[in-house]
């Protein structure tokens, strides 16, 4: 049970739940963070399907606490089951990867037999569409378990598709206090302060800019944007004017080969065809759009000066983290305790009423978004106060972008009904619906199956839809 | 003034004036079904920017309203200006072709060089837009005109765009009470007839169907169907099981330059892709999907059974109407009154108050599809009575389908802005989101300044936009 | 299961359950109209608390069927327990006495040891609030029974308060085909044909009359009313100036105690303070309002020209039906089948795809009332076709009457989730705030408590709210 | 016009415009305010309809301006038309005494002699509808001026009544940026900060308090208050039921001349009545509730432990006020530069962008209030921003008052409309429905009509009314 102290600055006892992790990936930033925070303390359970994973982190965190030079001190615990994780939880953090990497091999590189490319493939697309599918049936079970064993937790979620998770939490218990933080709202915010610091010679901070967000995780658009006196608006049009290539060139002469490198050429066109800043990667942007402008083929892709990430790439890029966890669990490495730049402390701290924080979340929407449709989950900014996340008016989605919003809106929509209920037929409609998906409607269907199949090992309702397709 | 005699079954000295009607087209259906209708008297101001065509016309009403067989008895007057034609009358409508046959083959045919190939090209894509442009000012000043002559006219458009020249007139005018026909739905409703006569041998009339409509011009979807105790829907959905080609082969060696011909492929193959019927004419339904569905090119039209509608075979239909209305004027002709299956005056008399009916008509949303934006002009179906026309309660639009609904919607409303605002960047970047233009970003540039070059005669806006596309 | 006929004019074997009943009036009326309506036939069971009531009016319906001048022939049949009763039933009626007349007596006059004078008491006001707690647990349980035993079957509810019944049923069983009926509207529009008699010597017809209806049950208002060119609105304006004493002088001189009569004064009194014309009887608009306008004391109820509805004549009026009964179970009495002017046969057969009719009901708020809250049950013309109600859009309340229908609808709101969740609290809550309870705190609240204890047979949650009451 | 310094910190050359201020209570707070933050200066135009009023303040400024201790130093000037003083404002203050106190006299006494009481008279009760109805032309000038003059300014209103006056600004120029302020909820964050202290021995701050504000101006309610792990809902409610005579004693034997004093047992008393917070002082609470609650006569008053506020004692309250003031012109009296409390010059710095704050402000519903009207000028919290002032999602009104909350509102938006277009029986319409106006309808009549004939002078369509009275 968490305790204040007498003079209510610290928190100690507090409960954190750790769902994932195994991939190493945000768990070990979660822990830096929290061990320079000097006003909370805790434990942290883990709970990772692998449990070896949670005992390795288990290890890691524990090392960590016990440096004399850590100010926050935690003890970390793998746990063997959700429940035992869950139990009286404060926080719940879930980051997971839904499935493996086979899996994500068929979401990604199946459709390229069909001339289908993706920059990603896990948000949207048909990539991101059969990863949702399996997905959806993990967060009602996670869902269910909060709603038994902490339901007064906050939730947050990092696991992809962002929206599809957290739309699935609130479906299945609508009162769970849950949100979703994604970082790719920061990297355009980061992309204004260069141009900031280019043309007026200002070094400021990510947080004095003053913007507003509106749209949906990975498709995120700021509507307003100032900074103190300057209209960052006309900064970045005048920006993108005079850089018709981008942000710069690429120094690695084989870039081509490192996903997540780009020059925010899509951004950039994005703004000549819209008007409004687009406010996540090239890689996620590219995929919502028509597939014909940015993701036709390799070529194209490159002419954009943005990458397509291969799941062989992700691979290695597992294993060099395993590598590094081991080490960390030895002894052999140390964190490095810098600042991330990640807010989940900040978070965390707002909700136990040590001081209101406005960010960007993802959250259903109340009202903040008049013209999107009520509890879709969008991304705005929220006041983070004692015990409560509230979203700000944000006002409407540009009518220039609102097509494209929608489109998304309404797509994940049908993909979180079809990933609860199994009617994968409703799953197909939207999938042929994809601006990615320009296939005739036979080898749409095909695509759809092999897809579905290479997956069907996470997918409840499966033989029930094979069954109905032999007989259909 | 119009006036109702004792009984209160009759009104006399009715005033409607009737915009447009040199293509002769739907005028004369109207001359008819007024000649027929033995409850309704007055005149009929004729007014035409080719003013000898309203002559004609002039000619044509006041021959037919001498017929001893008419019991319908109205005085045809063409009027030179709006102003005298629409002033006190109780009745309008508008049935004007926006701009010529030069600027229409610009919007349908210039396209094809980029690979574009449109089934109508009024509606959507890349012809629809510039003609939607065009068309806006056109309705703007009408609008403007009903607001200064005829405040509490009630104002039924047919032109096309539908839903673009309807919203016009509200946004110019919001207290005008306007409503837009159309007969497509028709259309579909007529098949289900042939669908149960074959079934069941049951010989009903439209009229006997209970159907839902819901969505927006051109692109409505039926989403209940019934007929006394039988489920039309399960009666579709059989019937396009049993017909993978659709409803025929075509008895025309020559079908594929006869526009209007179809067999329902494309609905039959919306229906199963979205479950749901599609209540339009194929050619309109294609316009709205995505261009590698049924318009790639004109062999996959071709293998969907319909046709594209080339403004050549426009020019040659209405050189055939104008040869007939000669022969109409000079009496060498004469109409035959039969029932022309249009509801224009039953409307109108139900508007006087001598009995209510229930339609589908285009009119704003003010709440009857709630998962619409407010005041987008939607079709579905509405109760006419004394002096009202209010929509029943349609329902959501089905989620599988939503997002192309919600697509068009966006496009056009951004399109009825851009024409009265004079911001072609926003019709611009509808433009380039259109599932027909599937162009490089250059490219669809090119086009739409070519396209709108072609047009600018119509377009108030247009120095300004060359200029500043000149200077940026 | 009920059957169309070859040529789809006439359905049979339909199965009607009626539950209620036992206060014989309504029910008489069903079973005349049946008796008149060649098209229809089928099954009738009658269910009962009063078993005998019951078998009673089997005898009586099927007497009646027997009768050789009887086109409509139905098989009553007395039901012992709500499942055999519904078990699937195509239609439900609902027509009970929620408790006996001792809680009636409570309800009506207890108030008026406290000043408060009630002329109907079983809507708002001290009575309807504490009648309506016992009723809701009853729709509860019938819409429990009704998901369970017919679920697709339509549900008509007669009983009062009609508004709490009718959300109860779908705050219970969201997807209940469900509706109210109340013909309090149609004695306005008969007051409304006789204006237009004295004027104009006009005979028309209730609906010929085109009005809009919008409001909450015995709280309704026309808001638009049109007569073939005649504005009924101008019409009944000129009359309430020329009538200052109402529709007339009362011929009985023992008419204060005759309820239900009245001579429109108070609809008279509020078209002169807002303007609009209210659609119910005196003596149910009176308890909606402040209640030192019309129901101070019995002194202004006179001098308002209405009675007050003593449970002592509610109990003579029911003694003289039961003797009728008595008379037509034995025969010696007959009915005489006349028009009632009641819908419901009507609506039975647009319900089955017969004809379609528009009629003023009772159904949840899905945008036909904009400024009204979304599902709240409202009373405005609605579309009966096959399967299928749905509302008219009827636009604003006016906004001179709206926080008075504001008010009764956040009243029944409350009232409806205090009767099914237990939380009384949250009834007073609302019993301090009506118009009529010009009560200092400590007398409402002793009002209140003696009220609901002399209910507390009919309150499955009486006993946690007496503890509470004594701890708190 | 504005200008940063070149480390973004301060901003100079500002031009606030401030209307009003005769009465020199607020005018002062601001003064002393601007004369204590370091990073802002400028000039302040000051604009009265006694324009020695306003030479009068430019002289205290001034003065103000050159005390050395002085850090935020300004330019006052008196300035004799709108015009000059609005003309480039970057922000404008209102703080007008709608007419004198002999129309203040009618509103607060002249409905005493028809029995009806009012504490404050100035927001609603017939005294507040009266003062709107000259307010809002006031209000729609000095919307029209800002439209015309410095439409980008920022406009805060401290006029009562409040709700009005913002919302005829947003009805007369849509685009204004405006919100209104008030205090009256600190007052109850420092009652429950006396809760705390004296239960928990906690000296906390205001801003501690994490509370949720919902509601209308001086009708506010808190629906969540929390403080670092301790919920003061449950801690108010212990309180309250620990001390039903309120907060204290009176002290002063001579209270009940005293307005403003008060023991909070009206707000303990709704809290009893509806389980939540109101966050206004008792002598405003009062007035929005059922008359014979609270204010039924000065017994009942005084046994509520609060007072009613003569016109007299504010005569005698602003000489004081006006004493003060020429001691402050002629350097005899000087002001104490301590802390207000107040947050304009917060709000200011937040909206030149820096540094962002959370505060409860009046500004129309965009949808943080979903079941209260859309546009309706609404008290919750916003975040104040770079010129951006947006509100925070505050959620449901609660059921049990909303009813209330929503009656005022339909109050308030037909007197805006009422005293925009001269509608007066709409006004009458809402004064009859006031919980105050206990009147038979006759007296009601004569009360309006009185009222109305007292306030005139301001009221430009009473010529028009009392032509229609006199004929109707």
């Amino acid at each position: 049970m968490k305790k204040y102290n007498e003079s209510k600055t610290k928190v100690s006892d507090l409960k954190i739940a750790y769902i994932g992790g195994g991939s190493r990936g945000w768990a070990y930033i979660l822990m830096k963070d929290l061990a320079q925070e000097p006003d909370l303390s805790g434990c942290v359970n883990l709970y990772d399907i692998d449990f070896e994973a949670a005992c390795c982190n288990e290890i890691i965190g524990n090392r960590l606490s016990a440096r004399e030079d850590v100010v926050g001190k935690w003890k970390y615990e793998a746990k063997k089951t959700l429940q035992e994780a869950l139990t009286d939880a404060d926080f719940v953090f879930i980051s997971i990867l839904p499935g493996t990497f086979d899996e994500m091999e068929s979401d990604v590189h199946l459709p390229e037999k069909y001339g289908i490319y993706q920059s990603v493939g896990d948000t949207t697309g048909p990539g991101g569409i059969i990863r949702a599918l399996r997905t959806v049936p993990m967060f009602q079970k996670i869902a269910l378990a909060v709603k038994e064993y902490c339901p007064k937790a906050w939730v947050v979620n990092f696991t992809n598709p962002m929206t599809v998770c957290v739309r699935t939490l609130y479906k299945t218990f609508p009162q769970i206090k849950a949100f979703g933080c994604c970082h790719e709202v920061f990297g355009t915010q980061q992309l204004i302060l260069d141009m900031l610091k280019e043309k007026y010679g200002v070094q400021a901070k990510r947080t004095d800019l003053k913007t507003n967000v509106v749209g949906i995780n990975h498709f995120t658009w700021l509507t307003e944007a100032k900074y103190k006196g300057i209209d960052l608006y006309e900064l970045f049009g005048e920006y993108v004017k005079a850089h018709p290539n981008g942000t710069g060139v690429h120094t690695n002469p084989n870039w081509v080969n490192l996903p997540g490198t780009n020059l925010n050429m899509v951004k950039f066109d994005l703004f000549k065809r819209y008007g409004v800043i687009a406010a996540a990667g090239d890689r996620h942007l590219a995929e919502f759009c028509n597939g014909y402008w940015y993701l036709k083929d390799p070529d194209t892709v490159k002419s954009f000066g943005f990458t397509l990430t291969t799941v062989e790439y992700r691979k290695k890029e597992l294993n060099s983290r395993l590598e590094k966890a081991k080490k960390y669990a030895s002894g052999e490495a140390q964190f490095v305790l810098d600042d991330s730049g990640e807010e989940s402390v900040r978070q965390i701290k707002a909700l136990l009423g040590l001081g209101d924080i406005v960010t960007n979340v993802n959250i259903p929407n109340m009202g903040q978004v008049p013209n999107n449709p009520k509890n879709a989950v969008l991304e705005t900014n929220a006041v983070f106060s004692e015990d409560s996340v509230r979203p700000v008016f944000a006002g409407e989605v540009p009518l220039r972008v609102n097509a494209l919003v929608m489109r998304i809106i309404e797509e994940q929509e049908a993909v979180v009904e079809a990933g609860m209920t199994g009617d994968y037929e409703l799953a197909f409609s939207v999938f042929v619906n994809n601006p990615n998906v320009n296939l005739p409607f036979a080898a749409a269907r095909k695509l759809f199956d092999e897809m579905l199949e290479n997956t069907k090992a996470y997918l409840p309702f499966y033989e029930q839809y094979k069954r109905s397709r032999n007989n259909g």
